[in-house]
């Protein structure tokens, strides 16, 4: 069996979402309309590998995907955070919406496993789901190793 | 002689900016228009404060920030990488130009002065100097304590 080098990035790129759980959303600035915003996000993968988001309803990130789902998530190998350009990371980009009810306890029970402190969150009435529906994604594995991939 | 919230809070945005050297840069995609795009930034800071990148040519935010300057750029305490939600963190917003030509040899030394290795990078042709003029900044101290600034 042979595995093509988009096959090969595309495992490498879920492995490392799936040995992360905290990434840099970008949305879309209410705030200061169109202008880029970064914030820190923790995340669990879904079922097909889509992240599941937890965010407050009061959180600036959240107003900004509900003007506009556009969305992106940066994560990056922490282990290399001594000389961060030299370690693997992959940037998404996609569509974020909140959560259908009947996949919550899926997603309860994920994001429990990977963030079991957010169960203070999970208490709390202004917290939600959402899901990054993937539709590109960029692995960066060291300097000048970069390709898109679909996910 | 007394400080106020906004001022202290304007302090340890630039504090924090100070004592890191890498952000989450987030561009607006020309690849997938209009999307928000994250990737991983080193930067210095000019005696402004106004943050100083080293950019090639060839990278997929130069492609996204020639198209469109609108940019946020994400600065994290990675001493709290444990915890990445407790520690402090400032998400600025702006724009981003290439820096004029007189204000480089100030940017070339103040960057080499935080990231050594850029030497490589400065003798390559594709690379230059843009600087992020910052139009608001959000400082995220720990859980709820959050404010805009303009630095």
């Amino acid at each position: 069996m042979t595995t093509s080098p988009t096959d090969a990035a595309a495992a490498a790129a879920r492995a490392l979402l799936a040995s992360e759980s905290v990434g840099v959303l970008s949305t879309i600035s209410v705030h200061r309309a169109g202008t880029p915003y970064g914030s820190i996000t923790p995340y669990a993968l879904g079922a097909d590998g889509a992240p599941l988001l937890l965010l407050s309803g009061l959180a600036a990130h959240t107003h900004n995907l509900r003007a506009d789902p556009r969305a992106g998530l940066f994560v990056g190998d922490r282990s290399a955070a001594a000389d961060p350009q030299a370690g693997a990371r992959v940037s998404l980009m996609g569509r974020a919406a909140l959560l259908r009810a009947e996949a919550e306890p899926d997603a309860r029970a994920r994001y429990l496993d990977r963030w079991p402190r957010a169960a203070q969150y999970l208490a709390l009435k202004d917290f939600a789901f959402w899901r990054l529906e993937i539709e590109e994604a960029r692995l960066i594995a060291g300097f000048g190793e970069i390709r898109w991939l679909t996910l």
